[in-house]
């Protein structure tokens, strides 16, 4: 429970502005992204300054509060839905500041509640590239990034946030200050904790800062866009590439119903009679642009791709990708219930996958519409449905299921970039070993020995 | 105490042949490449397979007895130094299979003692690369590479080990196995376990296996030698390089005193006048390689390069090459004791760097050679001396905490990638917290309880 002292504790180090109690308040702080029940936290806590972080986690923490951070809330596994009523959620939407982009030494120093998108635009302006590229980043922030280790659209080319990571500071349990890795792009003092933290979905402490690895931007880029009436025809087409030795930027895959949903959605006139589309964008040397859409070009029409269209420049490549970014909340708004997943194979089954999923979706009769960052084996099987249909939701439940067993026995993963947090949690073991799940748990009760720090993510949280 | 029934068990397990219990072979396993005592374990297990190690570890940890994992032995910082004559060594140079080298999925799957050199000709068999080239290569092991995070020449373009690591599996002190990542490029199943490990210098279980990132080749190369007789316009050069937006795959430093050790040491024609000479290799598509090389040349000219050479072929790049793979051991041969660090800066830093580590050694009179990767501001000042004479070492010891000192007043860090070990470990607290080793301690406590694995590494142990 929070007591009129805590509060008036947490008001001194925050100010009275930045703590919110009212149930109004505390409800827009219930949710994230994923299909999962809302919990209303106790208290909402906004430091403005990553010095505050340290004393705030602390009094929460010795009260014996829950703790949940939460940057845009945008994740898709319930990693920011607070564990427990008795919950404190710290917003970081009021640490904002990009405190360094240093051009000679290609890194950034930012605050956990930079907007992602803001992070690349900033950086771009002075003649950088920061890759890191998750579907919300419009909305997301980086330490939430972090957190969840966000992959996007450039994982197969440039990696996922993790890649990204140089340094962090965070405060513990007890308001302690840990600091990992280096402005440096070598730096093997002490623990790799900044590997731990990515992905560790707030579990492990707070970040407070993050240094960031910048990019010189690529000098060029194609796009190409290509039509398939055969979608195994589109997954071979993207095996190919690869094995061809071209690694595209961008290698997205759309299939028939997504397709359907995004036109109906957008009008922006997307095939809706093919079986599948995909978006491949080279990038690189001028040379290597042209050699590799040459070569890309040639596979798509060995695969039997019934069109091949090359961007004539950046607008109508960003029309296209429009179509590939809006897949979501195209599908999002057909049925009351979106559930969107991420399983993972290694390329090369992508075909398999795909045929697999076709399956599920008619075995259980759910409607399924798939689209994905293929290049990366990281599809995003979509289904739509009506939660409120209990009979409905429990076929969509038994095909997500087989979503995962499938997966898994072609070699490949539960979840490539959207996280575990409580929606699969009860899978990991699966995927792992019950050595995995206990070591993980051993560590988490280390620096959490109170199992206040969103204790039901990830493995789940047992004291011994 | 290793008890007679302690050896009948292990050999039950991994053979007699594979149990070594002599004086003369255990002084083998005593000592690494460091400058540090030697401790001659206990007992050297060699296990055969990878299902070995669990049970070993478990039967060694219950006894109580210290454990160290050994590859090659080649690290510098005391890794692979045994904790106590109570210890047993692991050695790894029995599980020496590549499993895999999946060239549709870019990675592949090895045992923990395939030395890195071996496996990086095994990859290129096959068309593709693996980049992590650090200077020991040629005899140090992959699961070596991973707890030390080895880094090696092409850092700065490719990333180091930990940037390759996408899944590992290991034992913890119970012989549970742990399996972490995946073999898809993106995973965010369960915590980020691969993360920790790396850089964990055999202090949070043994690794059995390891899933390696592949790359597609470079298709094209060019070499670059640049003399200069002010070793800060080589600094600047390198400087500018990237603030051009050219990221070569190498780009080293010799200086004075390094050039004419190797050319005494290998008589290769080194300009053994110049102040300094810079190594510079760029990469990529034929068109990127040749406009890359064209900026180099140019920004070496204007900074004042007295002579810059392109290499005409292969062979004649892996000549000059190979003057920088040999400053290392020709220096070595110098004099009785070599003192190597690898204290790291942000790369703009390098020309204060430099300063300063010419400053130090006049101040303490010690001699000393500067060559490394100037690309990632990762230099490695190494003293030549003699460890017997206890005046001469106690100013070397004194140079070598200045220039730790300098390396963190210059926003760098202790080590680039050589690791901690028992070298290091009292510095570590400088450049991080408290909280840091404090954090560290809980973790390592939680998955090693008796503090027998590799216990003296890093931060140090303590029982709460």
């Amino acid at each position: 429970m929070v007591s009129p002292n805590l509060v008036k504790s947490l008001q001194a180090i925050i100010g009275e502005e930045n703590v919110f109690t009212s149930e109004a308040d505390r409800q827009c702080y219930s949710y994230d992204s994923a299909v999962l029940k809302a919990t209303v936290p106790a208290l909402v806590l906004r430091p403005t300054t990553t010095e505050q972080i340290g004393p705030i986690v602390k009094l929460c923490y010795d009260a014996g509060l829950a703790i949940t951070v939460r940057g845009a809330g945008s994740n898709l596994s319930g990693g920011t839905v607070p564990d427990t009523t008795d919950s404190v959620v710290i917003a970081t939407n009021g640490l904002q500041k990009i405190i360094e982009i240093n051009e000679e030494d290609l890194y950034a120093v930012v605050e956990p509640g930079v907007v992602t998108a803001q992070f690349a635009k900033a950086v771009e302006a002075k003649g950088l590239f920061y890759p890191p590229d998750p579907g919300s980043m419009s909305v997301s922030t980086l330490a939430g990034n972090i957190c969840e280790n966000a992959g996007g659209l450039r994982g197969l080319k440039y990696g996922v946030t993790k890649d990204y990571v140089m340094g962090l500071e965070f405060y513990d349990y007890e308001g302690n200050l840990i600091k990992t890795g280096s402005r440096t792009v070598k730096c093997v003092t002490g623990f790799n904790l900044a590997g731990l933290m990515v992905a560790s979905e707030g579990t492990m402490g707070v970040i407070s800062k993050a240094i960031l690895k910048l990019v010189p931007p690529p000098r060029a880029s194609k796009a190409l866009m290509a039509e398939f009436s055969d979608i195994a025809d589109a997954s071979e087409a993207v095996a190919k590439m690869i094995a061809a030795h071209v690694v595209p930027c961008t290698l997205e895959l759309l299939d028939q119903n997504s397709l359907k949903y995004v036109e109906a959605d957008q009008h922006i006139g997307l095939p809706v009679d093919a079986a599948a589309m995909l978006l491949i964008e080279v990038d690189g040397h001028p040379g290597q642009v042209a050699d590799d859409a040459a070569i890309v070009e040639d596979v798509l029409k060995k695969c039997r791709a019934r069109a091949v269209h090359v961007a004539r420049d950046a607008a109508e490549k960003n029309k296209i990708w429009a179509a590939r970014r809006n897949a979501l909340p195209a599908l999002a708004r057909a049925r009351p219930t979106c559930v969107l997943e991420d399983a993972t194979v290694p390329r090369s089954q992508i075909p398999a996958m795909i045929r697999s999923l076709n399956e599920i979706a008619a075995k259980y009769k759910v409607e399924m519409g798939t689209f994905g960052h293929a290049g990366d084996g990281n599809l995003h099987p979509t289904i739509l449905c009506d939660r409120r249909d209990a009979e409905e939701f429990a076929r969509v439940e038994a095909a997500v299921d087989e979503i995962f067993d499938v997966a898994l026995s072609l070699g490949g993963t539960l979840s490539g970039e959207h996280g575990i947090g409580t929606a699969k949690s009860k899978w990991v073991e699966k995927e792992t070993t019950p050595g995995t799940i206990l070591f993980s748990e051993r560590m988490r009760r280390a620096v959490d020995p109170k199992g206040l720090f969103n204790a039901r993510k990830i493995t789940g949280y047992s004291h011994e």
